[in-house]
């Protein structure tokens, strides 16, 4: 089942409930009113309560949410119901981080595979996935890896993504710093870490 | 100047905007409209608008956006519009590529200070920035550094935030696996790569 509607920002914020709800069902709680649940992670409440309402609140009045069903529901929009495979392709600094990363599991997400072009690093393993040679990227599809994380220099982002759709990745975490043009069926989200910290001054006073 | 009242979600889109608009420029561009700004940057022009509203827009109907005047407005905004020093502690695989990454000076940011406690590490130098020992955090006040990015082990984080607190830090960027808990006046963004992959499923058809 999809649901159909919700705005893209408020699916940029599932996953933040989703972990909250996730590390409070950890600490032992059943409910939680959406105002715990805004103050755990942040946010507004009234933010809470309406992204929640697209998909039909289950909250109840001064009783909250059942930590278990939500958590399951946003799994199912979200489409996190079954362990996603993702593949990784450049494995330097960044790469190397990503698939060192421990926080993958709690979303039902495995990095699956992971892929270089630099024989010193073929062959390795981090964190028990073996480093395969890039020209291995067709695999993907009979592997039905439909993921994929790049993590390449900025001039080999596009070429990377090129292979990745012609081996049926359809969803794409760009971490390299340009665009990415792909085929409206594909979905690219592109993170700039510079963008995250030029946030920040906003909130600091000038002294 | 501060801007009172803009939302959250607002002030998260304006790097975005911003990086659009200086691309734009870049390429020889004097204006643009809200549609080919939206098209530019895969997002809503009707988000774009409404964001830029909070802050009177200056778009002229037909005639659109004059990108330098909105994007000198937008870096006012996020007090960007000097550049703002940020200081990095633990250059592990994670630390090593925020180093190397180019992005910054686009945004008027510059890491200008770097931290580990790791003696093999100190001394060391990643894109001309000296790895300084972690017990010289509290240099950070007299060299007027009030932003951080915190990228150490899970373990470490909470005691590395109270240290930059302490040096005077205003405002952090925690790239560490974890909830960081911070004075009222300190502002925390925590990123999450796993939330990132998180949102790719919803857009990927089953099968």
């Amino acid at each position: 089942m999809r649901y159909h509607r919700i705005p893209d920002e408020t699916i940029r914020r599932l996953p933040v409930y989703l972990r909250g709800l996730l590390s409070s069902a950890e600490q032992g709680h059943e409910r939680i009113s959406s105002k715990d649940l805004a103050e755990f992670l942040g946010v507004n409440s009234w933010q809470v309560r309406k992204d929640f309402s697209y998909f039909g609140g289950f909250g109840t009045r001064g009783v909250g949410y059942e930590i278990d069903k939500l958590a399951q529901q946003i799994k199912k929009i979200l489409n996190l119901d079954n362990v996603k495979k993702a593949a990784l392709v450049g494995v330097g600094n960044l790469g190397s981080a990503v698939l060192a990363y421990p926080g993958f599991k709690m979303f039902g997400l495995e990095i699956a595979a992971a892929f270089d072009i630099s024989p010193k690093k073929v062959g390795k393993k981090i964190n028990n996935v073996k480093i395969e040679d890039a020209s291995k990227l067709q695999t993907l599809r009979r592997r039905e890896i439909k993921l994929a994380i790049i993590s390449v220099p900025r001039d080999a982002a596009q070429k990377t993504a090129d292979s990745l759709i012609k081996a049926g990745v359809k969803g794409i975490l760009n971490f390299s710093p340009c665009y990415i043009s792909v085929p409206k069926k594909v979905k690219v989200i592109t993170i700039d870490i510079a963008m995250d910290l030029a946030r920040l001054p906003y909130y600091i006073p000038a002294g």
